[in-house]
């Protein structure tokens, strides 16, 4: 494979060379890549918006992810705070540091992922900024979305008596990064052990590669819901939970059997030695859904199997309480994916 | 002065921290800080967004930058690319990424100046991201202003026969640099030995602490003028002419006489044995406004002393030119702040 340096097309020649096939695909866009700033039009409706950074070492390892689902992975983390507004996301930007370690054939591989991400949901990449970095890669993405003002919905807003629901299946990720470190360790024991992941391929796939639930919010949207309060599960579960209900004023309970978790990561689980829920409560990194809906929505959702309701909101003063499959009553803690707690 | 360790109030109790005392300014930003996105409203109007990465050791030296001045010019660099599109700034979110070198006192003092040039341009601070970095402190900063859709400025409508204008004086930031740059190196070798900067605070001043031209902005809103095309100069008059001509497929005439440079500028670089022009024409960091004019609204202009006519528009066949005091004319060339040339 051929290598061109960074430096031979310099900032612009490099702006220039990974953003030239894009078309914007939202009316919206006004203005695209290349100018001061983006200019986006909004006919109405409020614009939501989110960013993330993400640094080498800290939210990923190169040495077990491609390069091209990075590009994906940090285009959807952002699209999933989106979606988490019950908004639809229509522009990012995108901001690349990067030291002279990788070539602009590594650049394009990134690229790729960020593309094929603007793609299938339907996004435009309206700008960005390219530095160099002295360590590591780092990335910054913006996204921006459309939402009606009355469809809005925060973290807030939940009430009591509200079903407390999430989408897919929870935990499967924190597997996925147990495996991918544990293979990790070993090869750089001993380089010429060829890993075997194949049968792990859904936990992975989870962590390197997971996809905002766009199909979720269309769905609410045909189906004329509004839940009540929703966030998306970055941190896991429980850190998730209690965020809604601090920023809500209220308690929940929630079950432990109820909680979506599925078969391979179950089996991925066992293999560690470790309780499947806790990688449910605390995993972090799903991308899935977490939301409360008004009793009477119930029987609208009954019959969409990627849903699941796995409680319930309750007053303030009740504190906030898993009920285990033996039945008894634990409280909630936050154990999640804490960047401060755990990496510096 | 007390220190305390980021890790004792976790990502959430930080982010808590350094934004509690935001009240949101324009009735756009429905809503800030504290959900999975912010929200804000248009009412006809565009949105302009620009974003900014901004890496220690690549884009400033904490040995000579206060983090106070760090905090505002993170700020003022990405309201200086909404005004070159001619639009006024509403929202920023800001990111930020740190080592354990850094106590929340630190990060007091970085946001403080991020919150005195939020009120001094008049703009919400929304959202952000919070993240552990490997090395050094990394910034990203997302700009977002609102603009009439008759009244975007982009860089790609620039006319033959247009004037060719910039605001305020260039080249004094990039001397203000490199008299940081030498009393760090005097100081790295004799740390006894007391920097008398005193003299050369306008130069200085011009690095560390700039200021976004809303003030031109303005100025044109109450004359009614809309130039042809604009951007900020923040690679360099040459560097940022050439994005014009380019975008514009046009040439142009400049004239080596009618650049501005402050007297300290021309000061500072007889001191360094260095041409004032060269400061102006490739410094950077100035972040002044290069716009261009029809000729009719010269007289629109001819009071307002914050404004230089610099040359003019030609045919794109006609190259760039730079007219010098000896009367020769000389191509114009870009050898602007190029991150990835210097740096890598």
């Amino acid at each position: 494979m051929s290598r061109t340096e960074i430096s031979e097309f310099g900032e612009f020649g490099l702006i220039h060379h990974l953003t030239k096939n894009i078309e914007l695909q939202n009316v919206s866009s006004i203005i695209g890549v290349g100018d001061d700033a983006a200019v986006i039009d909004h006919f109405g409706k409020q614009t939501a918006i989110t960013t993330d950074l993400l640094i080498e070492g800290v939210h990923f390892d190169l040495m077990y992810t491609p390069l091209r689902h990075l590009g994906y992975k940090s285009v959807v983390v952002n699209l999933s705070d989106i979606y988490a507004m019950n908004a639809i996301p229509t522009q990012i930007t995108m901001s690349i540091a990067t030291s002279n370690r990788f070539s602009v054939e590594a650049l394009d591989e990134f690229y790729e992922g960020v593309y094929a991400a603007c793609e299938k949901y339907g996004v435009d990449l309206i700008g960005g900024d390219t530095a160099a970095s002295q360590k590591g890669f780092i990335i910054s993405v913006t996204a921006l979305g459309e939402v009606n003002p009355d469809k809005i919905v925060r973290r807030s807003t939940a009430g009591i008596g509200d079903l407390i629901c999430c989408s897919g299946d929870l935990g499967a990720s924190y597997l996925g990064l147990l495996f991918l470190e544990r293979e990790k360790k070993i090869y750089l024991e001993s380089p010429g052990v060829q890993p075997d992941l194949e049968q792990e391929s859904y936990v992975i796939g989870r962590l390197l590669k997971p996809e905002a639930r766009k199909d979720i919010v269309e769905f609410f949207e045909e189906k004329q819901i509004i839940p009540t309060s929703m966030m998306d599960i970055s941190d896991g579960l429980s850190s998730e939970l209690l965020h809604i209900c601090k920023a809500s004023e209220c308690g929940c309970v929630i079950y432990e059997e109820k909680i979506p978790v599925s078969e391979e990561t179950r089996k991925a689980a066992y293999k560690f030695e470790i309780d499947p829920t806790a990688c449910a409560l605390s995993g972090g990194e799903d991308y899935e859904l977490l939301f409360t809906l008004r009793q009477e929505d119930y029987e609208k959702i009954t019959l969409q199997e990627k849903i699941s309701v796995i409680g319930y909101i309750t007053e303030a003063g009740k504190g906030e309480t898993i009920i285990t499959k033996a039945g008894n009553a634990h409280p909630i803690t936050a154990q999640g994916w804490n960047a401060f707690k755990n990496k510096i």
